[in-house]
């Protein structure tokens, strides 16, 4: 064990070209300074994909980007990790990486030069097995480095937004192909099966998540797939998405249908595209994220649907699928150029059906651009 | 949002019957009782799943099982994962679920009733997003609840040593069609794919991990796979396994060529051999964990090859594919019966090859029953 350097390294992986991680850490150091805190301590997951581009995922062992707030950022990890950070950009930027083996404590490690009363500030992911020892080493009591790193992460560069519309574009052609999948007498779980397939062949490393809600499975927003088999008299929620290269990622919702839908669902289906219509039109930098969900759920709410609408209205993504911006009540955060959130109002019977319609949006300067275009209205497939 | 139960749900998901989870909670509050601890504070995860039977995974909104020391275990989770604790034993064992929706405060519910100087012990999963804002709500730094529920996890009853010996003899049948799958001029990835087909064919429920370490990959103990093509020189190192139903995992490794072997590799790969058989034969309850990692690195090091093992020899197994006890210096813990962990040392030369042999053993009254049966030779396919 020792500080050692991956420089040399090979520049090919899936991630950004090295300069923007040297930015984005210079940000953070910066940032970290302006919070008064003294170090974020970054374990594997998105923060630390972002800030390096690894997508290096370990849990037992910590794995740890410190970014102090006056020094050069560094690594500490387990020996038998280091291959996997060779993809990063770790190595070009000649960070100092100090492995260490099993037996040895990697917390004093992490903590290294910093006071015993230091602030440090974590990311989310960091599991209580990390965070409590680290913990231990500091009488103040650690914060979210979200907090921090919120300020870098929401607010897109171009080549984010670039992948985003790419993701965007993706689904748009999977949902365009629904007619292929969807059919009456499928179970939700052979559609799945097949959405995965497209997912991937429509330009995704993968799928992250496969909703395919029909019926009264539609009114559980977080339904995923079962084998139930499909009606023809069925509303279905086709909740789907998959991150694109490198690691930015899709969210779209449309709600399908295979017969002309009774007229109750019409009806309430069509208060909904007026209150996923309204939260997009009420986007642009200066209002606050509240008043997105204020927006779709005030049309919910005047057609006697508000109770129908039990979840937050959208979420911000990127290389997670849910990050800040949450668009929910009581976040007050306002709204900037560049930040990229999900606008998805539902609406749910219980034991009946349920319809939900999902687009992502990127804040412009003075309004906001769908990644998503498919039609929003109730698809009926033939 | 209220407190309600989820009564008279069905009893037929991938779990125990629930009793099972009836006797864990009792024990738990008991222990909990016994540590001093106030209460247990176990978010989604394999704690969450060895205590409830639920499989449910959440990550940004709070789903927590809180266990008090002296009272009823009750459940906090978000209205729209109600359904996902639909399949647990949560409703046979009627405890009480309270549901909250977005905007509202999870960290409130979860301390309820608890003073603000509470003692909580959290699941070592539970992220920093979850475990800062209940660390906020008392004064006493939380600890990790592995401390407490690892007396429970940590020795398994016969309904799970089944499950362990079931998983052993699955992943043993897709080591012995080894032969079908790994071939020289072969990619690893092409390899991995058979692997994981063979991994669900034989009787797991999906497969967790496939490494396939050729040549100089084997050299790393957590290389995965790669589009390397395998030559008909390599040693090549195949670790695999997966949960059987409901959730218990197989691990083993053994290491593969095809043609005979230079000297020197088959020269260390004999000691690595007995280094195995002897971390093996030094398993019995009373003694440490910390001894069998001392028994297989003793024989390494007396011939000269004690740096060539760069990891802890195992890891305990069960719903987690790592879980306590850690086969590894400092950890004094002693061994009883019904405990199951890797035996796994291995050499690692980086560059040119690697090799590993792994068994899952658990602990007898008078030493252990290895689970996985197959030759620890180096296995030389034609």
């Amino acid at each position: 064990m020792g500080p050692r350097s991956l420089a040399g390294m090979a520049d090919t992986a899936d991630r950004f070209p090295s300069d923007v991680y040297r930015q984005r850490l210079q940000r953070a150091a910066e940032l970290t300074a302006q919070a008064g805190v003294d170090a974020l301590i970054v374990g594997t997951g998105p923060d630390f994909r972002y800030l390096t581009g690894s997508t290096a995922d370990t849990f037992e062992r910590l794995t740890a980007l410190v970014v102090p707030a006056g020094g050069d950022p560094r690594v500490v990890t387990a020996k038998l990790e280091l291959a996997a950070l060779r993809e990063s950009a770790i190595g070009d930027l000649e960070l100092s990486v100090t492995d260490w083996v099993d037996g040895q404590d990697p917390y004093r490690l992490a903590m290294d030069g910093l006071r015993n009363d230091a602030r440090i500030a974590v990311s989310d992911s960091l599991p209580a097995l990390h965070l409590i020892p680290l913990a231990a080493r500091t009488s103040t009591p650690p914060e979210l480095a979200t907090d921090i790193l919120r300020e870098l992460r929401m607010i897109k560069d171009d080549a984010e937004l670039d992948a985003l519309r790419r993701a965007g574009a993706a689904i748009d052609r999977v949902h365009a192909r629904m007619g292929e999948f969807l059919r009456p007498g499928r179970t939700e779980a052979a559609v799945a099966a097949d959405i995965d397939a497209a997912i991937r062949a429509e330009g995704h490393t993968g799928a992250e998540f496969i909703i395919v809600g029909s019926g009264p499975n539609g009114a559980d927003p977080h339904h995923e797939q079962s084998d139930r088999v499909i009606s023809v008299d069925d509303i279905v929620v086709i909740d789907i998405g998959g991150p694109v290269s490198p690691g930015y990622n899709s969210d779209s919702t449309r709600t399908y249908c295979f017969a002309p839908p009774r007229r109750d669902i019409t009806d309430a289906y069509a208060v909904l595209e007026r209150a996923q219509a309204a939260a997009v039109a009420a986007v642009r930098p200066g209002v606050t994220a509240e008043s997105i969900d204020a927006a779709a759920r005030q049309v919910l709410v005047d057609a006697g649907l508000g109770d129908r609408f039990i979840h937050r209205t959208g979420h911000g993504i990127g290389l997670s699928v849910h990050e800040e911006p949450y668009i929910v009540e009581g976040n007050t955060d306002v709204l900037r150029e560049g930040m990229a959130f999900s606008v998805e109002p539902g609406v749910y019977v219980t034991g009946d059906w349920g319809a939900r319609i999902e687009d992502i949006v990127i804040v412009t300067a003075d309004g906001c651009e769908p990644v998503n275009t498919r039609p929003h209205g109730l698809v009926q497939l033939s």
